[in-house]
């Protein structure tokens, strides 16, 4: 393991451990045998992106009894953090903001040289993680999020008394958490399913990123610093490094393992998939929420086209090259009519392409796959590049990355015939990275069709004008079928974190279209409603007492209030 | 086919057709070489439980045409009733409620006859059908569950602007329909699960159940008018015939059909677990909610053991033998504390149960896996027969049921130490039909150990009096995480139809133990939160349009209201 001298003075990888944080602490090496067994033991190294090099920390997969460890310290919590108010949970999710916040400039740095992405984003990213986390904090604190729900009993009625019945969303259990390669804070370790998972009350289990293990480290720590701080079991929050040859093996082991109730997952199509077939596949198969790919296409109609090309153009290329093309909600395919309109919109969207200079991508794996997938769709028949590089990073064709480089790559606007994008099915699939097609349409009916033929997505964009109305419209209606979230004259990135968002969509973009990743409503994924028929008020949670001791709104006798029950409804 | 006269005047089975019902009509004959193709086409007979006479009329599997068609036409009116107003809905809930009561007694008599429930239980399940399509139906017109959350624009925020976001929930698209056996009515082609699928926007594909096919088709019959009544169009609700040779071809049909685009399924675990796994294998996975088997453990607690012996036992009896012991919520584990007040209460149970005569089962086949699972928990190592009939319907061991003789069963009290139960995971199943396991426990620990061992369950119930609090508080927390809802000093059968109430639970009482079947909620399994950012008015839905046209309760920038966007919240 390297010293703080090797990385030098004040470098925060010498603070880290490369080693797992099981119940909350780094289990300490017993023996010069067992540290012997450590440095034998899978494990991996985090490359920077930028500059290619290795970096010199090795992190050690978690074995199986570690992972074993942490999900049964994870159930141990949850039954301790169950008897707590709700207002202890509010204060850890401040504690580990607060902690985050405690890291410094290290963590960005850090997070930079494990991403790539740069430091403005990355604080950008930070501040949106502990903004979720207090949020998640104010709402376990407020308590409304639990739906509850009373009717109240009628004795007397015929054939059959009625029962008092009272229903709550409760915590389903341990929650384990994949976090995203993209987003190595706010999908991540303590990122927005970690953090609406304890404000549920469900204990978390973070399956580390492999492509960022230093960061998640850090953040972990912090977290697990403030766990303790707050008083809350060691249990509470787990982080299971995962990179090496066992890195498959932990996420199987982590779905599988019976202590953990749910899984939140951030990644691509494959991965989510087959996480959720071991979910599935267990004896007691149980919820798992994959965020996976997304096309997100934009449709600009004619009368936008005509009136704002240079907006559109400059929009659609700055949420298309935002953080090099790799955000979940990056657009990839871009329908509108073919016309001398259209032509200048390529040109705008183009010009700065040719002159963009190559990007760091999170890791070789995220640029293989855009090659890869880029290459696909270039091979399709009737496809074209129109700009940017198609040999992502400016290499020539068929060229591999090569270790010790730096892991590159550039935009690329590709473009195709209506007809052609129909008939080949690898078109409508993500290319992660910053790669647009444009696909052009004639006349109304194949714009139209071309939103029924779209796959699941998180978004769909629409650029109207007032004389595009009546075919928006129509685009409307069928898109809202495919996707999470409409926005109209606007970009896809840029998902905002409040109650009305939805962050989520039809499948392949999830595999569960009623749930939102983003937002206060996040937290009803870890939960499930629980009635309690005739319970005397000391068996019922204080959310369902009569008194209504924590003031949450409640639909007592179908009627939404804040009073206490048996009170008339205020005026 | 049988005329009127077969049946003698007036018998509703003269209505009957025996063919399935494709967007709102039976499909004509359309000349003689169909009807013999009709003739030897798959098909089956329902067989009156109570004589074990085979019903005259021929039933025809749905061919694959039929139910792709139907699918066709489903996902047709499913954009057709997208434009319609909410009230719309409504009225149309409120026909079906009608035409179902226009039916008459007939419905009853048929419903009887196919599946030997009595008139008494009959016209009570078909009250608490009425009621609760009415409940939708006003569910729809109140427009509240919609769950609408605006979040207002901040053009001057910094560093960037935010925009208009606002969402509610929208409903999926055709939804498939596998009624249960046991609910003719109410769980079947116009029960619940159609019911809350209609309120939400979604058109309906009944999957018939082969043991009560006319009172399906009459059911369905009287829906398609209401809906013909209400101007919807023809394929708002389809009602497939399925019990011959294709019965399982169809319900696979149906689930992978691309128009169908969720289902809900109340039957058998085998069944459920075997089409969520065709739902999840399709090209684009659909939402799948399977309610399934359910042990429902009663615990009995000392206190309430030697203070109300007589009444638990009753209503114990009572619950166990209601519809003959075929209700997913019916008794099936009693725990209770081993000695004197035990051994008295099995008495009480006992008793009756002796004196018992044979009812009837749904049918030959229910009855056949009762007595399958009844032999396999008999046959464990330390089970004994405590009362009642081992051979359900008093009848010799190892007997079959005989074609043309009545499907008959009686109640069943067995016994077993806790070691014995620990061991046998067996008897941790499901016996659908009139059997309930006492577990005799060895002191408190052996009593919340039980409760830790229990599979998901729809109910769990506590008896306990206030010297049991402690014990019973901490069976509470265990349980509770198992189940879906905890009776207190009651009987798990019986399930309200309000707010509060939870008819879901873990696996494997269901696969999604987010959901409820019954109750206003369950209207959320047919949706999915679709949000909208910087729309234009006119791309509103009504339900999210500023001025609130439709006065429905949302979430306006973080507080609950009625009030119109832009204005300051009431008093």
């Amino acid at each position: 393991m390297p010293s703080g001298t090797e990385l030098g003075a004040g470098h925060a990888l010498g603070r880290v451990s490369g080693r797992s944080i099981v119940g909350g602490e780094v289990p300490p090496v017993q023996d010069e045998a067992e540290a012997l067994r450590l440095s034998r033991a899978p494990g991996f190294h985090a490359v920077n992106p930028m500059t290619g090099a290795v970096m010199p920390v090795r992190f050690i997969d978690a074995t199986p009894e570690q992972v074993q460890e942490t999900c049964w310290r994870a159930w141990e919590a949850f039954h301790e953090i169950g008897e707590r108010p709700p207002a202890d949970r509010a204060r850890l999710l401040h504690a580990i903001a607060d902690e985050i916040m405690g890291l410094g400039d290290a963590l960005i740095q850090i997070a930079e040289e494990e991403t790539g992405l740069t430091p403005v984003r990355l604080t950008m990213e930070r501040e949106r993680t502990v903004t979720t986390l207090r949020l998640f904090g104010d709402l376990a604190r407020k308590g409304d999020w639990v739906r509850a729900a009373i009717d109240t009993a009628e004795p007397s009625r015929r054939p059959v008394p009625k029962p008092d019945v009272r229903r709550m969303l409760r915590p389903l259990g341990p929650v384990a958490v994949f976090g995203a390669g993209n987003f190595p804070l706010a999908y991540s370790t303590a990122g927005g399913d970690t953090a609406s998972a304890l404000a549920a009350g469900c204990p978390v289990v973070v399956k580390g990123h492999p492509s960022h293990p230093a960061t998640g480290e850090l953040v972990a720590r912090a977290a697990c610093r403030a766990v303790t701080l707050c008083g809350f079991p060691g249990g509470t929050l787990s982080y299971l490094q995962s990179g090496g040859a066992r890195a498959q093996a932990i996420g199987v082991e982590v779905v599988a393992n019976p202590c953990v109730r749910a899984v939140g997952f951030t990644g691509s199509f494959e991965g989510g998939t087959s996480l959720a077939k071991a979910a599935a596949e267990r004896p007691d198969p149980i919820p798992f929420f994959a965020e996976m790919g997304s096309v997100n296409p934009v449709f600009v109609l004619s009368g936008a086209l005509e009136s704002q090309a240079g907006a559109i153009a400059e929009r659609v290329y700055g949420s298309l090259t935002s953080s090099n093309g790799q955000m979940c909600t990056c657009p990839g395919l871009l329908f509108l009519p073919r016309g001398p309109a259209a032509e200048d919109l390529l040109k705008r969207i183009g010009e700065p392409m040719n002159k963009a200079l190559p990007e760091p991508m999170l890791s070789a794996r995220v640029r293989a796959a855009f090659v890869e997938r880029l290459a696909v769709a270039q091979g399709a028949k009737g496809v074209q590049v129109w700009a940017g590089s198609p040999q992502a990073g400016h290499r020539a064709a068929g060229e591999a990355q090569r270790a010790g480089e730096p892991v590159l790559c550039s935009p690329v606007l590709l473009r195709a015939a209506y007809d052609v994008f129909k008939r080949h099915r690898a078109l409508h699939e993500e290319i992660f990275g910053p790669a647009l097609l444009a696909v052009l349409c004639d006349g109304e009916e194949e714009l139209v069709d071309a939103a029924a033929l779209i796959r699941g997505s998180l978004t769909g964009t629409i650029w109207a004008s007032g004389t595009d109305a009546a075919l928006a419209q129509r685009i409307r209606a069928i898109l809202e079928q495919r996707v999470g979230r409409l926005i109209f004259n606007g970009v896809p990135t840029g998902v905002e974190v409040c109650a009305a968002m939805v962050h989520g969509g039809p499948f392949p973009a999830t595999n569960a279209p009623h749930a939102t990743a983003v937002g206060p409503f996040a937290i009803e994924r870890w939960c499930r409603p629980v009635c309690y028929q005739n319970a005397p008020e000391a068996f019922l949670p204080p959310e369902l007492r009569s008194g209504n001791p924590l003031g949450i709104l409640r639909l007592v006798n179908g009627e939404w209030t804040r009073d206490a029950v048996g009170k008339k409804p205020g005026p």
